[in-house]
């Protein structure tokens, strides 16, 4: 792990490509630098000035007498490999590259870019971009940067650090929470991240004690494990990472490939990291400033149970309907908090939740009876958090309810949020204040409710975390295969084989070699009898499955006749035998799975059986490996997970059984992620009692042990 | 029909209850009027008052010695009825209650608002609220309201008019517009809508001149027919509907009932509703904001191609991923277009969709260039829209852009939307150039690519409407069926009889009395065997149903089997006789049906069948009567819907049968809507060839004819 300290903290840096002309990147970087105050050296490099906005200026890297820890490049592509040379000879450890025409602008840019990354590896400097705005450290007055990010408004500090690949649509993220007043730390376009890239950028930020909460906007990762890890590194030290995945569409990931040339991995592999690992989604600008106020006090709901109090019964009801879909319901209020209150709220309003305070009550001589009314609501334990509209009263009611707000909500442990419709300058005094005690505002009743929603499910991500390590989970271990001697084909004999030593019950099968197609013992009728040859890997279509054999004369001629049908339609298959497989009644079907991918590493995948399954696309995801309760998780996402519980009169199936065989899985997947490519489980049925996999298939990786 | 014409512009307005205390609603609503210089005269009533603000004040309703519009009453509740009684006496045609302690109060307030109901309709007097703000007419400063309607800041003259069932929340919606610079001709928040509801108010708006596009939120309606009926015409005379439906989840239904108590119907049929008529459901203040601008040019797109131009391609890439959900995609560029572009964009941009103008582009000099590009784009005949990215380039760059941008777009059919993230005060003048173009500015690509599918999809519903009237419907002729006869029961084989005369295609069968129980002719084997009682609803529950009998031996066995389990289970059941019928094979089965609602009236069902109905809740249903294209409609909404078109290697299956059986169902429940309580096809086949109701009960009114 790389702090990158002196590049994003630099005593010195050197700036090439400074020039009269306008507008040119380097000289945006000096004027911001100087313009802002940095204390650091700063040493202009062109060798056709000797002074530069009255700093002076260099001929070359070379020309400068002291130790450089960043040099920000902005001369045109051709002159980069040259100037970065130079910073070899120099032992500079960062280089920010701001000018394009690399990759993105076809091969001869792929060729320089190649050709930039070798310079640099070889000489340990550490490159952003290029093709990027560069970054600014806030705090310390950093400009490595051009355009947008060193123009007007100028952000304030905060402890909000953002890191993005598009320098143009995420600097627009720093302008709407500028414009509400949030303020940041870093901020740090990495464009074409030939090196240096936004997954270790955010790990950086962890250990950043100016950054409080990472806002990341991302085209493609080509390391999804790395982004697992510092996810679930970014929970378990509470720093929340709000995240925006652009190219999610086909249509997105269109325009992503004419854009930086990002490898685009899939969406749902992205939302089963982001849930695995607490990372918020963001899918809209306003969002980013919702959540970014909310997540500022640090407070999490422990349940979904929300108190509503205020004077509009419509935000209200607008409140719950957009709470609802995202886990939160209006809390129960205990018969001690409803009688308290009773004893503050006027007659004509309502204790019950939602808490109606009637029009007018926000007001100065109400100060202590709002006091006592927002107290006695946070201390009902059926509460998790309270939410408050301050309505349209003017600006003297809502200054002296919002002064009230936020001296209880700066002692409570439970959230505390307000919303308000009124105009910004109503409510600017009250604004104030509830910002300094960290109590959001909102400007509806939807949209704090959303962010409620989202400090709730990053609380429960928490908690999940402390409870769940790899190590503890009460999966079966799993199989000591050594797995580097697979041919690259196995039959579903051996797939099953292997994964019943990893946990996962099968179906009791017996398989009939040429030798010896006797009758087999251990099995009840009927039966299912099947082809098995690691050639064919869809048995059904050509033949060779047949279900429901029920007496000793069937099976014989259940076994002739899938042995004729697999010689008609594969004769060249190897055909290792004929298996006889219990027949498995009374359970519902599920398809289990395995897809290692590229990026991701190897992804566990369930979906509902049977032609619904592909056609309704019910499934869901986790990157493995993971635990029982990650796999019950899975299960719960399921449209399908009704049936589990039992349908129409028919007995619940066995879901902690269905949980533990996924956890299995995904144990044996990881454990064997070199070594395996795929893993089919069609299908595993769930019985009242356990679970069964009838049949499976394990792909190796074309170069095992790779 | 009601034009409300004297309600909405009164020549004089009494008000009753004023007084120097301050608050009261009565004296907000005088104070209003003259301070925003209402021209008809103003009648202040208080008996201890002989003036009010500089004006004469009446001692009653009766002393007013000329003919009163409107009377506006803010007295508490109890000193309503004598003002109310005293209005019919002097024949005023309206009036608005503001006082609440009516129905949302309890017993007591329910009767005052029966006796202030009965009161009314006997005058001839309508009413608006009470418990309610009032309105105001922003056009002509009328303004019989109280509370945050007759507070700063105040609304600008526009062509939007707002009704609002909630106060308080609903008058949120006006402020959030204002502050976006959108004006208002009515604003009307109608509290418990004793009389006067916003539906009717809609239909008066609709032949208001000046209002051009209707906002309303409501909670619940008891007319929903009355609410489609405004829908259809508010599309047919293109003001369109923005409506925020409150009380959608159950969390939000139970705070309706404590607030308004609002009779709340089915969130699944209003959507239905929206679907068939617009209707835009707005679920967002900010949605409110964008989609109001974006209806202002009144153009829409005439499909989801869109060409999007800028500087950044993570802006267009968050584009595309936010229309795409939406049925919006980048347009293909023809490559004449892509030609002519070539010549106004820079080598290092991009001149296919998402075009690439490249950064610094917008400013004086490009004036004739950005033209060029606007104008070759929008020539293209695979563009429907064109959303530019007016990128963070200062001040001067954005206004030359707007400059250019709102000339063409004023000439151009087709809708030009422009988002920036660029902080407002650096594009307040190219914000002034857009928006007195109609031009709609968005402060995200998100939240444009949101708004132009509201715009495509409402487009799509003008030509729909305009294509498919009721009458001219292909569905098969309904039944002539007199219904007013039926016992209140129907058994399975009378429900097939009545559907498959109104053109409902069901399958063979044969009902066997007890007087001959011989083989059925005209059937091939198999076939079903049912029981046959209008008094056994669930048949296969009891053992009423054998499937697959092969012979006439097997079917001598069925038959005596479902004989004896219905005497077994149901010995009081009256038995018509034994149904045999064809069995159904190859199809995929629906299950179809009518709910009578009382909100809605009838209103069909279709889902898919089996035991995924049920539990995964794949259905879709419209307000009956509607033609096949309808019908389609509503399969395509269906997450099975790929299963019609062949899965597996199976042949596709007749979507045009489902579609057209749909409607015929459609025909025959609303022709007989007071006869019919519910319907029930289940399943209904749907068949390489044709469609075939295999099971069906029609369940008529408890009270037929009534």
């Amino acid at each position: 792990m790389n702090d990158f300290k002196h590049l994003l903290e630099p005593r010195s840096i050197a700036v090439v490509g400074v020039s009269d002309e306008a507008g040119r990147p380097g000289s945006q970087a000096v004027r911001a630098l100087i313009s802002n105050g940095y204390k650091g050296q700063i040493y202009p490099v062109n060798p056709k000035y000797t002074e530069f906005d009255g700093l002076k200026c260099y001929g070359a890297v070379s020309d400068i007498d002291a130790q450089i820890d960043l040099v920000v490049i902005g001369v045109p592509a051709k002159g980069v490999i040259p100037v970065l040379k130079a910073c070899a000879e120099k032992s500079v450890p960062y280089v920010v590259v701001l000018s394009g025409g690399f990759r993105e602008s076809g091969p001869e840019g792929v060729e320089r870019e190649r050709e930039m990354l070798a310079i640099a590896r070889a000489a340990g400097i550490r490159i952003i971009g290029p093709n990027c705005l560069g970054f600014a450290n806030i705090h310390s007055q950093v400009f490595a940067a051009f355009g947008s990010i060193t123009r007007e408004p100028k952000l304030k500090k905060g402890g909000v650090s953002l890191v993005t690949q598009s320098g143009g649509f995420g600097y627009s993220l720093a302008l709407a929470c500028a414009d509400a007043d949030i303020g940041f730390r870093h901020v740090i376009a990495t464009g074409n991240e030939t090196d240096v890239d936004t997954v270790q950028l955010i790990e950086a930020l962890l250990g950043d004690n100016e950054t409080e909460i990472i806002l990341a906007y991302i085209e493609g990762t080509k390391d999804g494990r790395a982004l697992l890890d510092v996810g679930k590194r970014a929970l378990a030290v509470g720093k929340p990472i709000l995240l925006w995945k652009g190219g999610v569409t086909e249509e997105g990931a269109r325009a992503a490939a004419s854009h930086t040339a990002s490898m685009t991995g899939s969406y749902d592999f992205y939302r089963a990291l982001f849930k695995q690992t607490g990372i918020v989604e963001i899918r809209e600008i306003h969002e980013t400033v919702d959540f970014l106020k909310a997540f500022a006090a640090k407070k999490y709901p422990a349940n979904g149970a929300m108190a509503v109090m205020g004077v509009s019964g419509g935000s209200a009801i607008v409140f719950a309907d957009a709470g609802e879909p995202e886990g939160l319901h209006l809390a129960n209020l205990a018969e001690q908090t409803e009688r308290l209150l009773t004893e503050v709220v006027p007659n004509i309003g309502a204790v019950h939740n939602p808490i109606d305070l009637t029009a007018g009550y926000f007001s100065a001589s109400n100060r202590d009876k709002l006091r006592t009314a927002i107290e006695v609501t946070l201390a009902d334990p059926g509460v998790d958090a309270l939410c408050l509209n301050l309505a349209t009263t003017g600006s003297a009611g809502s200054t002296a309810a919002a002064e009230v707000i936020a001296n209880v909500a700066k002692d409570s442990a439970k959230p505390v949020c307000v919303f308000s419709s009124a105009p910004r300058d109503q409510i600017a005094d009250a604004s104030r204040l509830l910002a300094a005690a960290a109590v959001p505002l909102f400007p509806s009743p939807s949209r704090a409710a959303k962010a409620l929603a989202v400090l709730t499910r990053y609380g429960a991500a928490r908690r999940e975390a402390k409870r769940s390590e790899y190590g503890e989970s009460s999966a079966a271990p799993s199989s000591k295969d050594d797995l580097r001697g697979w041919a690259g084909k196995l039959s579903e004999a051996q797939s099953k084989d292997i994964l019943s030593r990893a946990g996962i019950p099968v179906t009791r099968d017996v398989l009939l070699s040429d030798a010896d197609d006797s009758l087999p013992e251990k099995l009840s009728w009927p039966v299912v009898v099947k082809i098995v040859s690691p050639d064919i890997a869809h048995k059904t279509e050509i033949g060779g499955v047949k279900v429901g054999v029920r007496d000793p004369k069937e099976l014989e001629s259940a076994i002739a006749e899938v042995r004729a049908n697999a010689q008609f339609h594969a004769p060249e298959a190897q055909i290792e035998g004929v298996m006889v497989s219990q027949m498995v009644k009374d359970g519902f079907e599920l398809i289990a799975g395995v897809v290692n991918d590229e990026v991701f590493g190897p992804v566990v995948v369930v979906g509902a059986g049977g032609i619904y399954a592909e056609l309704m696309r019910d499934s869901s995801c986790r990157l493995a490996p993971f635990d029982e309760n990650v796999g019950r998780q899975m299960l719960d996402e399921l449209r399908c997970r009704p049936i589990l519980d039992g349908a129409r009169g028919k007995p619940a199936l066995d879901v902690d059984a269905a949980s533990k065989a996924l956890a299995a899985l995904s144990r044996f997947a990881w454990e064997h992620r070199d070594a395996v490519s795929e893993i089919d489980i069609n299908p595993l049925f769930v019985l009242p009692q356990g679970v069964l996999a009838a049949d499976a298939l394990i792909v190796p990786m074309p170069f095992p042990g790779h």
